[in-house]
């Protein structure tokens, strides 16, 4: 399943309440579906607390292994937003005042009365060298160094910030995949879909469980760059489930399913 | 920050699934948060796709540097399930069927009048050296092997392995927190809890900021193991407030906070 065309991705989360269980990650799953449908998969994902070591070791350990590297959270105006200056380390590069970003930041705060001190002029601390991702939200904008993204950890302002992002990155051969389920327990399949795979090495074949009022079903995905072949795959699973007896049942919301 | 009775853990989150942004994990949440109630701190997560060399790489790395590991999915019947595979091999020992393990399941399947396959003989192989770990909902195993704890990827059937394991586990000093919320905007407060910070090094201050109907709001949360400084901390966040001349307020539920 290796492909030439393959752009890869990973994604580093940053903060320590994501670590502890007080927050839920919404981040990843947009970002995640918004690079699958350009065609660049998501490969890895990092969470990290909220300190310098962790996180310059995370961001040079990604950043080499992956075409592109986006990270959340940590750029706000408080004494633990230190994602910007763990980016500065990690590339060689001084922290400095960005002009446009300084300019940015003094007419959002002019414009709403508020005081634009010393912890809000940190947001415009940007490395040499980046160039700013705007941010529609609250103005305090994310930058781009290297292959790095870095951006809000706030959900609102992260999704405006990658959709900003998405039009300049360069895509992959975009994956299609096909859903087939029915109620069948993933044991009952499991040996057809195993041969299957070793079948058709360009296709990734997953299962996936999912227990419902009716019991143990499954939904097979398919997943490939070459259509002809997923067309192939798509048609023995179905033969599978006709050759079982069972009918093929539409597919519930994937928040139903459940990865064994 | 340091302390020496810090026990610390790690999770890796196995599956393309989650990477891809198709299912939402939940997992982390719990484990977070049920290992902080024991005073254990989560260090690190990872998320890798179901490839071995993946798998293995991470494994090693994170047992090595954290009291424990603990991972969710890729321990079902089908083929792309591996994470037994690759534990096996990151700690270099052989993976057999587990007499126990295949026990419970033919059982299983037998009192359901399923066929206990090749496939599902699978979810039996269990590396050399591991100890099982209950499963009251499918039972198929879990299982530990030195400081690493492998776990199904369903929601379900993860929190009830988490719960049989959360007792044998050595816990540190718990870790106690105070939120302190007002409706001021996180920028006013900054500089005043960076000075704080720099005077209580062994209460960690964390501030997070949410938005709500009657504008930008602040969290201010601090947590330690000392509840005599953690207290003064809480007095001095209080004063802050007191001195601008704004009211504390109720705290949301914690998932109106957002990490800027």
């Amino acid at each position: 399943m290796t492909d030439n065309k393959q752009i890869t991705a990973a994604m580093l989360i940053i903060g320590n309440e994501v670590l502890s269980g007080r927050t839920q990650d919404k981040n990843l799953a947009f970002v995640g579906n918004a690079l699958g449908e350009i065609g660049i998969d998501m490969k890895e994902v990092r969470i990290v607390p909220d300190q310098q070591d962790e996180i310059v070791d995370a961001v040079n350990a990604l950043r080499v292994k992956y075409t592109y590297v986006f990270t959340s959270g940590g750029i706000g105006p408080t004494h633990d937003d230190i994602t910007a200056d763990c980016i500065a380390r990690a590339f060689g590069v001084s922290l400095d005042m960005h002009p446009l970003a300084t300019e940015l930041l003094e007419a959002h705060y002019e414009a709403q009365g508020i005081e634009f001190n010393a912890a809000r002029a940190r947001m415009a601390r940007i490395p040499d060298g980046a160039s700013l991702i705007d941010n529609p939200v609250s103005t305090a904008p994310g930058f781009r160094i290297g292959n790095v993204y870095v951006m809000a950890g706030v959900p609102k302002i992260m999704k405006a910030m990658m959709e900003n992002i998405l039009l300049t990155l360069d895509g992959g051969e975009k994956l299609s995949s096909v859903t087939i389920t029915a109620q069948v327990p993933e044991g009952s399949i499991a040996e057809a879909m195993e041969k299957l795979q070793g079948e058709h090495p360009e296709v990734s074949i997953g299962l996936y469980p999912f227990y419902g009022a009716d019991g143990a079903g499954v939904s097979v995905v398919a997943r490939g760059r070459d259509l002809e072949k997923l067309g192939e795959v798509e048609a023995a699973v179905k033969q599978q489930f006709t050759d079982m007896g069972m009918d093929l049942i539409e597919r519930p919301a994937p928040a139903e399913f459940l990865k064994g």
